[in-house]
C-alpha cells in the first residue's frame, strides 16, 4: 500500500480537500461552499464529511494517509493546533480543530493558517522551488504573507509571524480593517486600490477596472497604481533587509496584473528602500499556483515533516 | 582533559580574545588595540598571535580548544567564513578568514559579523536567555541588528539579515551613511541624536549630552529623543509584526539611556505600529551584557553547535 496525505483548505467562500501523493500529486478532490451561517459546528461537520469520503476514496486508491493538513483562514495556535478565530466564519473561537480531527480519524494532524500554508506552498510546488530564503506577499482583499528563512517557515512565538499587510507604511494614511492608520493593506490591497480608483475618479470601480484604466493611459489611475507599488516597495525593501530573502514572491488577485503595472515598476522602485548588498541578486517574481495556493499550502503542510529541506 | 573553546572579538579600536569553558564561562581574556594602519595583514596576525597565546594557556588550564568563533566588525559569508568587508580596517575584501585559522591551528572555526554573534551572546548568555523568538537591537554610533526565529539565527541567503538599521523610515528624512534617506540609523542612531541636538540646541552635543539635557526639562531635547523613540517604535513594530518575537532587546551605548527617556515611551508607543495580537505579552528590555557583548558573542557564536535549543 502506498502512502498519501489530505490537505483541507478552509476559506470563507469555499471549503476546498485534496487526497495526493507523498509527491504533492493530487488524486481526487473535493470543493464546497461554506455555509457561513451555519458556524464553526457547521464548518467543522463539512470539513469532517468531505475527510470522510477521502479517507474511502484512499483506500480504493491504495493509498494509506499518513498526516492531514488544515490550513485555515484565520489565526491559528500551530504548537497546539487550536483556532484562535475565524476571519469570516462565527464560532472558530478557541476549536481544538487538531484534537478533534485526531480523535475522530486517528490521523496526525497538522493546523496552520492559510497565509503560512499558502507560503509552503508556493515554496514545495510553486514559484518558491530550490530557495531556502523567500518572502511571500499575497494581495487580495487583504493582504498577508509568510516568510521562509534558512529553509524553515518564520512563525513567531505565538505563530502570528509574517503580517506584512498590518506594516506601517504612512502613520498618517488611510484606516485599515485593523483599526490603525496606514498599513501596507490600507495602501495597497485591491481593496485599497479600488477605493483610490473609485474616490479619485468619481466611479465606483474595482482594483482590475483601475488597473485597466491605468493601462489605457489614465494619469489617475497611473498615480493610484504608482503610490501603491511605492508601499509595496517600502513594506518589502523593509522585510528584505530584515530577513534578506533570495527571491520575494507576489500572489493574490491584484498580482495577476500586467508585469509592466506591477512587478516591473516594483523592481524598479525596490532599490530605493534597500540595502545594496541586498538588493543584490533579490528576484521578484510571480507566484504560480494562483486558485491552487490553498489546496496545494494544506497538502505542503500535511507533506512538510516528510520531506527534506530543498536544495540550495 | 576538559574541553573549551576560543572567542574572538575583532571590532574597529580594538581586538578581545577569551578562552572559555563549554558552559561560556571565561576562564583567560586578551585585549588589544587594532592597528588600522596596519590594515588586514596586521589584523590577522593580531587574531592569531592572541589565539596562540591563549592556545597555550588553554594547555596549562588542561583544556582542549574545540572550536574557534570570530566575531567580525563588517558582513561576512558564514557558509564559506569569507569576510565580505571590514567597516573599519582597509585589506579585508574577500578574507578567507575562517580557512586561514583552521589552516594554522587545526580547529574548526566559525566567522560571523559582530551583530550575529552579539544577538548570539544575548540569547545565550543575557536578556534573551530562556526566549526562542527575539529581536536584538544595537543602538550605538549606527544601528545594527539581529534576529532568533524558533530558536535559529536568522542569517538571509547572503548572511547579510537584520539590518534593521536600514530600514527606511522617513523616506524624506535626513541622510544615512549608507547613502540612501531616512534610515532607522539616520534618525534614532546616537549620531542621529547627537546631530539634531546639535543642529537645534545651536551647541555641539553628544547623544548623551542631549538625554541629560532631556532629563532636565530642556523641551527641544526632549523633542529629539521623542523623535528618535517614533522611529525606533516604528522599526520595531515593523520588524515585530513580521516575526512575532516574544523579546525585543535593546543594547548599545545609547540602550543605557535612563528607562523614562527611552524604554519606557518606546513601550508606550510601539502599539500604535503594530497588530494588537502580535503586541500582546511583547516584551521590550535593555540587553544585559554591556562592553562584554562582543566577546561573550564570539564566544555564544563557537558553541552554538554544541548546544541545544534554548528551552521554551
Amino acid at each position: 500500500m502506498s502512502k498519501g496525505v489530505l490537505g483541507v483548505d478552509v476559506g470563507g467562500t469555499k471549503m476546498t480537500a485534496a487526497l495526493a501523493t507523498m509527491g504533492g500529486q493530487v488524486v481526487r478532490l473535493r470543493r464546497q461552499q461554506t455555509q457561513r451561517e451555519e458556524g464553526a459546528q457547521g464548518g467543522f461537520a463539512a470539513i469532517c464529511a468531505m475527510v470522510g469520503e477521502l479517507l474511502k476514496e484512499a483506500a480504493q486508491e491504495g493509498l494509506r494517509v499518513m498526516r492531514i493538513g488544515i490550513g485555515f483562514g484565520g489565526p491559528v495556535d500551530f504548537e497546539r493546533g487550536v483556532v484562535y478565530l475565524s476571519h469570516h466564519v462565527a464560532g472558530w473561537e478557541n476549536f481544538p480543530l487538531r484534537t478533534e480531527l485526531e480523535r475522530r480519524f486517528g490521523i496526525p494532524t497538522v493546523v496552520d493558517n492559510d497565509a503560512n500554508a499558502g507560503t509552503l506552498g508556493e515554496w514545495r510546488f510553486g514559484a518558491g522551488r530550490g530557495v531556502n530564503d523567500l518572502l511571500y506577499v499575497n494581495i487580495g482583499t487583504g493582504i498577508g504573507g509568510g516568510i521562509i528563512s534558512g529553509g524553515r517557515l518564520v512563525r513567531g512565538w505565538r505563530n502570528l509571524a509574517g503580517e506584512i499587510g498590518h506594516m506601517t507604511v504612512k502613520p498618517d494614511g488611510p484606516l485599515c480593517p485593523c483599526g490603525r492608520k496606514g498599513c501596507l493593506e490600507a495602501l495597497a490591497s485591491g481593496s485599497a486600490i479600488g477605493r483610490e480608483g473609485t474616490e479619485r475618479i468619481g466611479q465606483p470601480l474595482t482594483s482590475e477596472e483601475v488597473f485597466m484604466l491605468a493601462e489605457r493611459g489614465n494619469p489617475i489611475a497611473q498615480r493610484v497604481i504608482d503610490e501603491a507599488v511605492d508601499a509595496l516597495a517600502f513594506a518589502i525593501g523593509a522585510a528584505a533587509n530584515l530577513f534578506n530573502p533570495k527571491r520575494v514572491i507576489l500572489g493574490g488577485g491584484v498580482a495577476e496584473a500586467p508585469e509592466a503595472l506591477l512587478l516591473q515598476p516594483l523592481r524598479e522602485r525596490l532599490p530605493r528602500y534597500l540595502l545594496p548588498q541586498v538588493a543584490e541578486g533579490l528576484e521578484v517574481i510571480r507566484a504560480q499556483l494562483g486558485y491552487d495556493a490553498g489546496i496545494m499550502g494544506a497538502i505542503a503542510l500535511a507533506l512538510l515533516e516528510f520531506q527534506s529541506p530543498a536544495p540550495m
